[in-house]
């Protein structure tokens, strides 16, 4: 990941741009004004709290990939109590005048550490954590969680539509069904950080520089007295990128032969045809009858993109059925990640900083044991094959663990501890580094295409079986040791405890 | 619908502020302006379209209450592409000169037909109706839809969960789960509206004054030594709103106790007790127990609220089971919608104008039947019996056909159409009414809390059986005969040329 500190500094002007345009800081859980109001009036706004972010197990997503740090960070940046914000904390009747004069100066002091964007990550271990003063680490939860759920989800559904297109291009064609503007802008910076290769929306085009994608719709067709004649005018208007939707009113009977027909006139006249989009129909059966239309009309190299309610699942069948498919539309379904609209994220106390300075680690229970939190200030470890470069195994540790990669490693199974598996030819990787200290940036933010290709390496990592679409491999996540160790103390306590 | 030129004032400045701040010009698909370009080169600037915003016949929704058309205008209305977005799209190297000079000016200037927000509507029927200069009408399709297709959705999300609590009030509790920050923002809005009595959403309270709430987290539980001191720290902050989390280690044996405990001290000091809250566990049994227990206690008038990964089948379910529970926090699945997360509502060419000033209807066939559209420009009659004042069945008419109420109405099904129903004792209403009147906003938006209020009437007049969550009846859509014949005339004379 590249540091520039000319990056940086380009990149703080647009943010300061953005922070002034939009205000917001009150995107927060009212709970966490009230908590942190008594939290002041405990005497507690110097304590040292540590919270993680990450999210629980799932049905329906075995790896993910992680994005949003860079609007969670700017988020955390931007933080300030307007007049106007405080004026209406005031209005609600619920808060003392000294806890509105704090907010006044309000700003974020304290540590972040994250996994770069573009990492994959898997359940409960830490995406993010905020080591800071407790009122600070209280109120960044729930903009952090927003922010970081989202574009997570939207990236590790976008790995998965990528993974069944199998080296096909995807273009990401939401926004019109995303839930909102937010969504479809950093859903589409998002689905490319997952590997799509295009989006359509051309906001997040011009935001972020992602390349843009689109042609026409049914209603160009419709605006003219023909479809030939709706085919002529886009032909003669991009010669060179020519893509036909060609199911306005009959794709075999009407929309093919039209399109064969403007192709052979464009190419009369020096230039090639770039192809056709089937966006309703039997795709399968459609593409490959399309497929050879074109190339007994001599078209052999115009390709055929697909649109029209697509997904992983959808594009394996295809594939599967010898669909002629070589570009997909993908909207609605990774989008809003269909399957499964939101990543369940949370954010967890996991320490807080004793008088003396030494972490006291914090656990969560629940009557649900998947609740159950892992305690104390972590880093997580990807234990690498040396010989093939593959990913074996994460390991969440307690920070300050020292590990030796001369010795042999064992990690086993946190439930299932007869589980044992033992490492010799291997390395680790700390997979978190520091964004931010004292409240001060001091990470250099790749830039978009930079996180893409580090993604793009990272899903390289991992063995096919891990990412297959059905029954995947269960990459293993273990706890250390110290880590096991003091979690079990911490519960069997707390249970001694409640009887 | 109150109008008010004062109302209408203040929030033209609003939303100049907001226009101003954040410039969304370009939230549209890459092929809008291809298409715009296209038009242009081709002289179709003065040609006027009609386009209809509806959603599409699905498994999940049966109905729907109308939202986001509020800030679907605002977008309209702050349309401007500045100078960076013009070099933006030059940089992308498909548009000419002449087409990036006609944006520098390029305004909206068109009419916008629409249904108020709140109205519950059903599939086909037009939510919005576009009539404006061909490019104008293109440009703001891919952002109405953004803005409507998540309103919407969230809105009937929303009101299909108050349905279930039946009269308990459902607190909106979404935002960390949102797809984003204006999925969590203006999703509150839309949640509201369709039935939600607060949310816990600070920003969208200060926005919209939409009632806000919340208590604490688990973590204000971890950070004091024990949970009675956390609840003791609470009741102290908030002693006439208490409303304590009990769950963080053992909801019936430690987190009631300690709650009730904190409760006698409260009432001793002169105050009483809001009540608690259960966020995990099985709140069937959880609730029953936690009732007793405060009852016993004499805390018969403390509260119960629940929360954790609710929607209107878990409600419903726990109600069944005689669960004690008077308040639902309901996040996720609201916030996202989680079983259909996209409206998937679309925007089609229903007309364009002749020369001369008449209609010309315009009709989108497919290989899908659901995907043919419903040609001209139409509205919808909403026929009331006049005795109970219900609802009765829909009838979407082309605009300028006249209906005599004092004769009878028979209505029939749009494909079997042998299914009849007439009307003797009836009312119409006409659904949609004008928004836009030549780019000029020529209709007094409501205030957020009378939208609230009509949505409620606007759901009374539906019977039950057209509501209720399993199976419902099935509400009558039917076409007029005068749209019925058109379209299916124009399906045929398509069908005829392509043999």
């Amino acid at each position: 990941m590249a540091q520039s500190t000319a990056r940086n500094a380009e990149r703080d002007a647009a943010q300061a741009e953005e922070g002034a345009a939009r205000n917001l800081t009150l995107l927060t859980d009212l709970y966490q004004l009230t908590m942190m109001s008594g939290y002041l009036k405990n005497g507690k706004q110097n304590d040292i709290a540590v919270f993680d972010l990450f999210f629980r197990r799932n049905s329906v997503i075995t790896y993910s990939v992680a994005a949003g740090l860079e609007q969670a960070i700017a988020y955390i940046r931007s933080i300030r109590f307007t007049e106007e914000d405080i004026a209406y904390l005031r209005s609600l009747g619920l808060f003392e005048e000294p806890f509105l004069d704090y907010l006044r100066t309000f700003r974020f002091t304290g540590d972040v550490f994250a996994v770069p964007e573009g990492t994959v990550v898997f359940p409960e271990e830490p995406i993010l954590t905020v080591r800071a003063p407790l009122l600070e680490a209280q109120f960044v939860e729930t903009a952090l969680l927003n922010i970081v759920n989202h574009q997570t989800l939207i990236a590790t559904k976008a790995a998965k539509i990528a993974y069944a297109a199998a080296g096909g291009e995807v273009m990401e064609f939401g926004l019109r069904r995303a839930q909102g503007p937010d969504a479809g802008v950093y859903g589409a910076r998002a689905a490319v950080i997952g590997g799509c290769g295009s989006t359509s929306n051309v906001l997040a085009g011009r935001l972020f520089g992602i390349p843009v994608s689109g042609t026409h719709a049914h209603s160009w067709v419709m605006n003219f007295p023909t479809e030939y004649e709706a085919f002529k005018a886009y032909a003669h208007l991009f010669p060179d990128a020519c893509l036909l939707l060609v199911d306005t009113y009959d794709t075999l009977k009407s929309g093919v032969p039209n399109a064969i027909r403007v192709f052979k006139e464009l190419r009369a006249a020096g230039h090639e045809p770039k192809g056709i989009r089937l966006d309703s129909g039997d795709l399968a059966y459609l593409s490959k009858r399309a497929r050879e239309m074109l190339d007994e009309a001599g078209f052999e190299k115009a390709i055929i993109c697909a649109s029209g309610d697509l997904d992983e699942r959808v594009i394996a069948s295809l594939k599967n059925q010898g669909a002629k498919i070589d570009l997909w539309g993908v909207g609605t379904k990774l989008i809003t990640s269909a399957d499964l609209p939101a990543l369940g994220g949370v954010y967890k106390l996991a320490a807080v900083q004793a008088p003396g300075g030494g972490m006291i680690p914090k656990i969560k229970l629940s009557d649900n044991s998947d609740k159950i939190t892992n305690p104390g200030f972590k880093q997580v470890y990807r234990v690498y094959d040396k010989k093939t470069g593959k990913a074996r195994a994460d390991l969440i540790a307690l920070r300050g663990e020292a590990f030796d990669e001369s010795k042999p490693l064992t990690i086993f199974h946190p439930v299932e501890t007869w589980k044992r598996t033992t490492f010799t030819d291997y390395t680790l990787r700390p997979l978190s580094v520091q964004i931010m200290k004292g409240g001060e940036l001091v990470y250099g933010f790749p830039s978009l295409s930079e996180v893409c290709a580090y993604a793009a390496r990272e899903k390289e990592t991992f063995w096919s079986e891990y990412r297959r679409q059905d029954n995947p491999h269960v990459y293993k996540v273990d706890l250390s040791e110290a880590l096991y160790s003091v979690k079990n103390k911490m519960i069997a306590e707390i249970r001694a405890e409640n009887g």
